[in-house]
């Protein structure tokens, strides 16, 4: 068994520090990347949990490739947009982050192309099965599609999609323009499509998806099962109900144009308070990515940040080699209140204020 | 990246075999170790469920460790067995397959010591990690406390228990004595225990939990945030509720006499119908470990069973070489009717004469 390096060294550190951060009200959280709360369709959510005590299904051990009715439902979600795949070759996972897990496990490769910023559990997973990640020339690429998750934007090129590829379709459906058909077609023979409930329902849930080229399917199963056995039958018993009363589109729709919203409203504060940092504005998902020509410890950025009551996650932690070339940074939009995505810029204004003056003499 | 061996190498066929088994309703399922359906607390469990969707917390991410409330409870139920830990060092899993999983990971060993037979899923997780189990003479020891799996009897051998242990309590609360001080005083510096809500409440909540020596705390927790992020939060905030609105220890006492009955019920049939199997009558558990004197294709003997109208777990399943130097199997009594264990034995008789006589020509 070997030890692999935690991407990046201070992952715990800053882990540590976002906990202390989390537990005080008066910091703006715009760390995080967490769906609205108000999004949530606890009505529906509501129904669908109390009725499954009476499924006898729910509470029991199931199989390790998830329920069918779901798989199904998968299936055809992805075939409405135009990706043909059976539900037999489709795997419910806790997530996701276990997709990625999963994914990084079966991949016989010792590197995979991130580009220059991805998102961080990403980096963990493939860590711990010994994968390197670099940003690009390797025999597989992973991308986040739509939407890439720090920049808020498509950053995916599309010319360097001729290799094997795991797709992350977390925030595929919220781009604010509604275009979902970004990377079809869908070749089977060397596309991992990853996706997950957690971004549009809520990840209360931890309902996610991977689906696999179909010759490494029963590989991938027995993995599974390895990890954990199988997805939680409750949560998965509670969204096969969920999902067939609800409009999910319309649960889409709307959540795009709240998002479009708090993206806005936070870039127009930002541009204002902070007229200095370099940012595209958001084409979908939760976050805008802030990019500085300046250099220095982001983790100081993020303890100066935190000491003017507003949160962020550092550059560092999408970076695969860790590195702190340039000073970046991601702020979220997504799960703060409307209020504080004026406030929060003004707060960060006065941290990196601070933060360019070097640390106080304690 | 390494491609472990799955343990057995014939598991993916011995899966098909179950899989088309239980879509067959005249095959009665002596297979697979599930708790009985009846012994799971609807009405509460509905209750609890109801709730989530009230609660913020439970459809919303979370931290990797899990709830506080839940980690309480379950340091709390550990301490009133005498065993002194903190909840900040229990991590909330998805079952005790993914604790065993995490495990596997940690350990930085390249052996682990399981005994002549134990739990298969436990087998693909060490497998997974690069761990080889042994019957003995490795640095870790891996033991299912209080009531072995397949054994149905306690096979640990405590004067081993020396170096680093890996305590698995999945059945430890249904000895039908009721004795589950067996494997204390609690070494926290060489013992990861392994618990889980499973066998007791439900299985579809997918809740368990470990507890690691202190000093791997951290790491196991950036594990298991790298392996799904965390345990779903609505079954979390859904059992917090619901253990605390239960009689924990009347519905595990049920559960001790429910089972018990069964074991009786079985072992007696099983004694009718096969003078010449050797097993033990169980000390709790789900099931009876079978032995015999004879070698052969075990996997035949689970093909012979389902064509005489019974499923049964073969022994190559349970051990460490996949060997089946003689064949055993395993009967579990947990999940099937009453009457079909007096009738499952007798199935079994006709399925081993069948295959003493060998393959017939096709």
């Amino acid at each position: 068994v070997h030890v692999f390096a935690i991407v990046p060294a201070n992952a715990a550190q800053i882990a540590r520090i976002h906990q202390r951060a989390a537990r005080r009200r008066d910091v703006i959280a715009l760390a995080g990347g967490l769906p609205c709360d108000e999004l949530f369709p606890r009505i529906a959510l509501a129904a669908a949990f109390a009725r499954t005590s009476a499924d006898e299904e729910a509470l029991q051990y199931g199989w390790p490739e998830g329920m069918r009715a779901l798989r199904a439902w998968i299936a055809e979600r992805l075939a409405a947009r135009g990706i043909a795949v059976a539900a037999e070759h489709v795997i419910v996972t806790a997530g996701a982050q276990q997709a990625l897990a999963l994914v990084a496990g079966a991949l016989d490769v010792d590197r995979i192309a991130v580009g220059d910023a991805t998102y961080p559990a990403a980096l963990a997973a493939f860590a711990r099965s010994g994968i390197t990640a670099v940003t690009t020339g390797a025999p597989v690429r992973y991308v986040i599609a739509g939407v890439g998750n720090p920049h808020g934007v498509d950053v995916c090129d599309r010319s360097a999609l001729d290799g094997e590829v795991v797709i992350d379709e977390a925030y595929t459906e919220l781009r604010f323009d509604g275009r979902d058909d970004r990377l079809v077609p869908h070749d089977s023979e060397r596309t991992w499509r990853i996706g997950t409930l957690s971004k549009t329902l809520c990840p209360g849930l931890r309902i996610g998806w991977l689906v696999p080229p179909p010759r490494h399917h029963a590989r991938v199963v027995a993995d599974k099962q390895a990890a954990d056995l199988q997805t939680c039958s409750v949560a998965q018993s509670a969204a096969i109900r969920l999902l067939a009363t609800i409009d999910y589109d319309a649960l889409i729709a709307r959540a795009r144009s709240h998002y479009a919203a708090r993206a806005d409203r936070l870039a127009t504060a930002l541009r204002r308070a902070c007229p200095e940092l370099r940012f595209r504005d958001p084409e979908g998902g939760f976050s805008i990515w802030v990019e500085t020509d300046e250099t220095g410890d982001d983790v100081a950025l993020l303890e100066a940040a935190i000491a003017a009551g507003v949160s962020l996650d550092p550059g560092c932690t999408f970076r695969c080699d860790g590195a702190t070339s340039h000073v970046a940074f991601r702020l979220s939009y997504s799960h703060a209140a409307m209020c504080d995505l004026d406030e929060g810029p003004r707060r960060l204004a006065r941290a990196l204020a601070a933060w360019r003056r070097g640390p106080r003499p304690s």
